[in-house]
């Protein structure tokens, strides 16, 4: 049995965030790895109905403090509920982002004081950590365009500006600068089998390191 | 035009909170006063979708960090929204429930530190006081008496023991007993005429006095 751990794979939208998790996943999988695949917001069946409140483009009146505590409580939630009872199994617990997202879009981007996010997040994830975090790190403009491809509905904060989008960019480049044990910075503007291997090592090195 | 001021309507269930609200509502709109109806969890079409996750007895998971988070974003959208822009109109909100039913059901009834409660309210708040809460007390056997001879379905708040409910209702009782300008308690197990008859009184008081 693996020692059970939890990897964040997070990054702007259209970094490819659903992909190498995939593949990560695959990966995993084929070594017999005991595997949990989550996500945030979400992740738990309160926490998904707090996502869809988060993302619903009929909440466009919601309120920056309100968004804050709101990712927060399905946090709270996930962490709880699903993170940490599989990390006691001895399970891998792999994250479609986590806090680092929080950090990144709720202060670097909306403007909201870093003290009272790290003040909610240390709240709702109560001295938990993940063992690491990697950044898929791309232009917001060709993430956006990444997105536009797939033709399917912009959410609320997909719907967002580009300028909110690359402060978004230097909040997760910033957090990987000031914490290089736990977080990990990936160039996804590579071509995909290059970014997924990268990610691979990263994985392997937590896992199996 | 009155000065705009918010009255707050709380107690256990069953305490008579929806019946005396209406009659106050009934009293000042026969006065002409400008009035906002409005209630918590809620008020605001992002507060209600929260409150449905909040009483759904489909979320009986819930972790008491994940509630107590939910409450206070519901708030923050509220005050934002509804009551800071009512009050500066000139209105009167009339609502039913606030902070102080945070402070009785999460810290007396569930035992969340009080301190994070605080922290929390104030977040949402953001400095923010109601004029004034009437607390309609009630023995929590006679109000579930009269909530379970309504026949309806218990939400999942309704569902708590009576432990619970009696620790939340000596939560009110000490918000009131510390705070005597800003609580009035009245006692809810009187004929219904006379309890509103004092909550008018009170009423009265913070909007023409």
């Amino acid at each position: 049995m693996n020692k059970g751990c939890m990897i964040v794979c997070d990054g702007g939208n259209g970094a490819g965030k659903s992909t190498v998790l995939k593949s990560i996943a695959q990966h995993l999988q084929a070594q017999g790895c005991d595997l949990v695949i989550t996500r945030e917001p979400g992740g738990t069946p309160i926490g998904e109905k707090i996502r869809d409140i988060l993302l619903s483009t009929d909440c466009s009146e919601m309120c920056d403090v309100t968004e804050l505590m709101l990712f927060a409580a399905a946090r709270a939630q996930h962490v709880r509920e699903k993170i940490i009872p599989a990390i006691k199994l001895g399970q891998v617990v792999i994250s479609d982002r986590f806090d680092s997202a929080t950090v990144s879009f709720q202060h670097f981007a909306r403007g909201l004081p870093l003290d009272l996010i790290k003040m909610l997040n240390e709240i709702a994830i109560d001295g938990f950590k993940p063992n690491i975090t990697i950044i898929l790190d791309l232009d917001p403009a060709t993430g956006l365009e990444r997105v536009g491809s797939r033709g399917s509905q912009l959410d609320r904060m997909e719907k967002e500006n580009l300028e909110f989008l690359r402060n978004a960019r230097k909040g997760y480049l910033e957090q990987a600068k000031d914490d290089p044990d736990h977080f990990v910075v990936i160039d996804a503007s590579q071509p995909l089998e290059d970014v997924i291997a990268e990610a691979v090592k990263v994985v392997d090195q937590v896992v199996y390191g």
